[in-house]
């Protein structure tokens, strides 16, 4: 149950390693300690070796990415393999510049990720080799409706079974599968893509989640989703006449952090197929 | 008309390239979004190249400028000048230390702004080589009054026409000028200087608004100006008594989320010389 | 007096340079901008150099440090030395890495600081020469309780005076000394800790104060620890029923900003042992 994944994360309080990108970094560390999970933030290579051992997960995002942060991705994620760490990545960016494009499946060739999560331009180019993301956003024509929703979901399963992770594919609708079982979420505002940030954050409680719910990593990816998407709603529904993307972007952070099991399960909007 | 200016905004979502500070650089992505465009930051040399080529405009600001993301100013700012993207330059601190006066002169020798942006200390260290910068701030001795103004004006506009740029000075009063013609703007509040970034926030603001406005640069890089400084004022007034600098800062991103064009042509305060 | 303290903060505004880390540096310019100073970033060395003689106190706080910004750290803390500034660290993680802990003690080493200020477990890594930092956060077993209070100053007293430093400990109970008088401190909320950087911010704080007030350091970070966590119970008493940890960051720097020396004097809680 959904309730349990984000208990889980609250009692177990599980310490997360991130390297990501210095935009939305701040969000990404207030939003690990909002759903009851501990962050930590590096990327020198020095320093890196050591926290892996004493971090529950690890959350590489290459947003910012540069020689040096991605020399640390490769040795974070390796020895993550080799402890047993659940590691995340967000391959931001993916498809828009040959670095980011070409960084990503390397990583993915040489690290077990136990979650791949981005936008579906972003997880297109990984799949296919190429890609037309635009920017950090996913292209339009590539987004996911009720249409060409069957269709992706067997696209997704694809590469799940291919890489051996699971995908999580974030946007109007969120497809999360590991290649045989999929959850098709619902919940979230179109009024979130207005906030810098809302995917990293997702990202960084993802996996907090997986970390605190390290037999039912499927489960607790979605779980990550709808609280995400649920404190969408709810900080809009707290919204005033005056207030626009900076005040939301708060509101959500808020809503996460006085999530309740009982909130998440009656809130969750998914189906599992 | 500066209601066409932030519409065109609103309509084209121009990609706006950032290579800036990591103190302000959350702020400036969620202003870019705010106004209705769309950022992307990278300072990386390798992701750069490819990154500048679907990009619309491109800003770079040397609020923490080191070797690897002086050297991607450089090759961003050569190649945006070749695509004819329009480009801005955002001198944190020159005058404040040699590395920063050093960058930014040669940075204006080897590339085309199309804007350049600064307080009046920073333009005055670039215009005479030297300068008197208090940290980021402009130095007391140096600032824009009623009884400075017509001096300045012609010192900017002859420093304009020099560089071939359109030189922004923002301050209590905020010139604009082309070396032609030149907006004399007094909207905005001095609490803003309270607050980090508000600099930083609005040089990514008139790169989207340039970039959407391509044939009318000047009249935008004015709109985007009262658009921040109208900003200020709005978010004062939405201000309780308990608040303070951390809510206004929030309260000034919120109003330009929700500034339209009729209410920005009505709070506008310039005139035009 | 602690009014005082906080009033000459505001009266002269010290320039604060801080070499900090990218996680909550924002949050760190905004707080030193609250409490009435002005704050400078940079950590590349060739900036350094320039930057440190126009400044009047430094930050040097290891939260994200890489091999780039810890030359800048040793270049800037010397010269901060030669000039006679004040120079604080804030050792963010040692005991969690080899490499923030050989770093720290190698600039306590190499560098006079005016203040060392942590949590328990990484200022016992630096006295004792090894700790069990639990990445960013104290230790459970190392915290300071009423029981564990008159062994814990004696513990401080005696490593103040080896290094010839004020030691501050934030906790629950906050202990600031020089080795020959304390100040213990029972301002603050515990949900403090759900928010990043608070001890950042108190950092950058801590550095505006003693700049400020250079003949009465002491006290003066004491004082500063007080703002801080009356801020932190000025903005708790603010907070409204959808409210959560991204709503308290906002409130406590805006209590701050709105802090005057009448409110601070009535509601700082210590005692001096």
């Amino acid at each position: 149950m959904f309730k349990d994944c984000i208990e889980n994360v609250r009692r177990k309080q599980p310490l997360i390693h991130n390297i990501t990108n210095y935009v939305t970094v701040n969000d990404v560390a207030n939003v690990i300690l909002a759903c009851g999970a501990s962050p930590i933030m590096s990327d020198e290579i020095e320093d890196v070796k050591d926290l892996i051992s004493i971090c529950n997960g690890l959350n590489i995002n290459i947003g910012t990415l540069n020689k040096n942060t991605i020399e640390a991705m490769f040795l974070a994620g390796k020895k993550a393999n080799e402890l047993g760490h659940k590691v995340l990545l967000d391959p931001v960016g993916a498809g828009a510049s040959r670095l980011r494009t070409t960084t990503s499946i390397q990583l993915i060739e040489e690290i077990k990720f136990d979650v791949i999560k981005g936008n579906i331009s972003e997880i297109k180019t990984l799949a296919l080799g190429n890609g037309s993301t635009k920017g950090v956003d996913a292209d339009v024509t590539d987004s996911v409706t009720e249409e060409s929703l069957d269709h992706t979901i067997i696209f997704l399963k694809e590469y799940a079974k291919r890489v051996n992770s699971i995908i999580a594919v974030t946007g109007a609708i969120d497809i999360i599968t590991d290649g045989y079982q999929s959850y098709v979420i619902r919940n979230g505002r179109t009024e979130m893509g207005k906030i810098t940030g809302t995917g990293c954050q997702l990202s960084g409680m993802m996996t907090a989640f997986m970390a605190a719910n390290q037999d039912n990593v499927l489960e607790a990816i979605a779980a990550a989703t709808c609280t995400m998407g649920l404190a969408g709603e709810i900080g809009w529904r707290n919204m005033q006449a005056t207030d626009g993307n900076a005040t939301y972007r708060t509101r959500i952070i808020d809503a996460i952090y006085r999530m309740d099991g009982d909130t998440l399960e009656r809130g969750a909007k998914y189906e599992i197929r």
